[in-house]
């Protein structure tokens, strides 16, 4: 693969394009905002969402989304609440059928449960999909410190492909088949990880975030399977690494959305004081109602659900899940 | 259960004497060191170990083993590699057979590659033998944040009178019947922690960790599977739980060997700069052993092992950790 688009101008999307560069791929950068994408092609740099940066020149970047159609390889990396409009719009522009198109954005689909490979496979039925996700802060990964991710594609050999343009020496991947899984880690934890920010802002310690986040990857395991996804995978880079890396960073905005809940503010003023979004929002009602439909019991997430969209008290919901009665450890929750 | 002796007055002891005390028990702490067991008699604190706590003046401590070994519950929370020289003392008093043991350190013994409970079930073969593990830093326990643990007994009746014990409003327990799992989880995490903070001492960053605490739990579930535990304790608050807590710490003191480690400080400078003991640099070597025994592939324990034992560079064993050939994720190494 020579040339490469990334759709999303956003932190991830410009890391990415980094990595991509540095494997010297042909990389342009497609994004709505002018500002942005002018600012990446004559400045070389994306002040907004990768600061003190310095971007490789031959990065490109452009809003007209008809240029950047005929790349070999496509990255979504769009928020996953507009990747099916922009997947539309693409498609309006004849990608070639051999392109390769790869979801890298974090979430599910509200209203049908679809997660990002799946409506990539919908709207391009033709084409090789993949994913690519795993504990990676784009920040660490566009600074060039040393990052793993998992690609996931159900054909090997575009798996093989992929794993061979996205390996740097601080860049390492690992393949598998198990796309269902690797998406489902990536989306879930932005759950937890607004739950054990919560947790923080309330003043509980490392033993009760452990506690929470160790139920939650649970909670994970149980969801992501009854979704179709294999054990082992949520035990993997994007599942428990994603897990822990969301949970555990400053960097998170998840957990720093968690964090203010905890200390009493309300969602619309956290909403409003942040830069980006944070995909955890909007993916705990996609992800509720996922579980809801699959009738999987979730008692963190319903927490987290009741307090982000129901105006529960934090202190509350933590009440009851402490609450519960004292069980063998590896029962269903 | 009435009456319960905890051995060990360390942190971990003497913060489990605080559980124990909440819960209505008479508690007595044995400890070598009369000067602290006259502290905590006398002055009702642990500044050594517990700083910033006040005990309940109900809480005894003592030096005398003999005046102890009639509890109905006596607790081992000596250092892992003396636990066999303080159970042989006891044997000696004539401990009542009904007597339950409870082995709460973690680690395992140097030579024989047992694990704490199998020491006490080979000198008191008659009594009932279980034990405690958890992400639970001990400063958190006794300042009452919430906190979960996990009980591992073969006979569920012990289990679950030991959970009834051990069940506070901010204190909850889980029931297991895997001892070993539990056993390995505790003592394989504090080789991670080592090896997390060297990643940070070197300056790497939070996706580097997530990427390595990962491969960790990987090898800490291959190795445990072999030593005889069942993968799913390793998913639990015994494995990636304390996995977790240990490796993202400030309080522990395992990561922080780790990050001086990785700074390039001496392990003897390291070691006697420090309060207490870092189980976790005793531990390398004798899990490092049961793996070479077991022919486990555990590529980051014998790093660690590298760089603790033999002196290696942690920059070199970072490097050879990473120029790994890239590998499909869910393959052995």
């Amino acid at each position: 693969m020579k040339t490469a688009t990334i759709l999303g101008s956003g932190s991830w999307g410009t890391a990415l394009a980094c990595v991509l560069r540095k494997r010297g791929l042909d990389v342009t950068i497609w994004g709505r905002d002018q500002m942005i994408t002018d600012e990446i092609s004559n400045r070389h740099t994306n002040g907004r969402y990768l600061p003190s940066v310095d971007l490789d020149p031959a990065i490109l970047a452009t809003s007209d989304l008809e240029s950047v159609a005929k790349s070999e390889l496509i990255l979504f990396v769009v928020p996953s609440k507009v990747t099916r409009a922009v997947a539309e719009q693409l498609r309006k522009c004849n990608v070639p059928a051999d392109s390769c198109l790869l979801a890298c954005s974090k979430g599910i689909e509200g209203g049908t449960g679809n997660r990002m490979s799946e409506i990539l496979r919908e709207i391009f039925p033709d084409n090789p999909v993949a994913v690519l996700s795993g504990p990676n802060h784009a920040e660490e990964v566009a600074r060039e410190l040393a990052s793993a991710a998992v690609i996931g594609a159900e054909d090997e050999k575009v798996g093989l492909e992929l794993q061979q343009v996205f390996t740097l020496p601080w860049f390492r991947t690992y393949t598998s088949d198990d796309v269902a899984g690797i998406e489902i880690g990536g989306a879930v934890k932005n759950v937890f990880a607004i739950a054990a920010g919560t947790a923080e802002g309330l003043g509980l310690g490392d033993n009760a975030k452990a506690a929470l986040v160790t139920r939650g990857l649970a909670e994970m395991v149980r969801l992501g399977r009854a979704m179709g996804g294999q054990a082992e995978t949520f035990q993997g880079l994007s599942g428990v690494g994603d897990l822990m890396v969301t949970c555990y960073s400053s960097h998170s905005r998840n957990q720093r959305v968690g964090v203010m809940l905890g200390k009493g503010k309300k969602l619309e003023a956290i909403i409003d004081s942040m830069n980006m979004i944070a995909e955890g929002v909007v993916n705990t009602t996609t992800i509720y109602e996922c579980a809801r439909r699959l009738g999987v019991e979730t008692p963190l997430i319903d927490q987290a659900y009741a307090v982000i969209h129901e105006g529960k008290s934090p202190a509350r919901a933590l009440g009851e899940l402490l609450s519960r009665d004292p069980k063998p450890e590896a029962e269903p929750s």
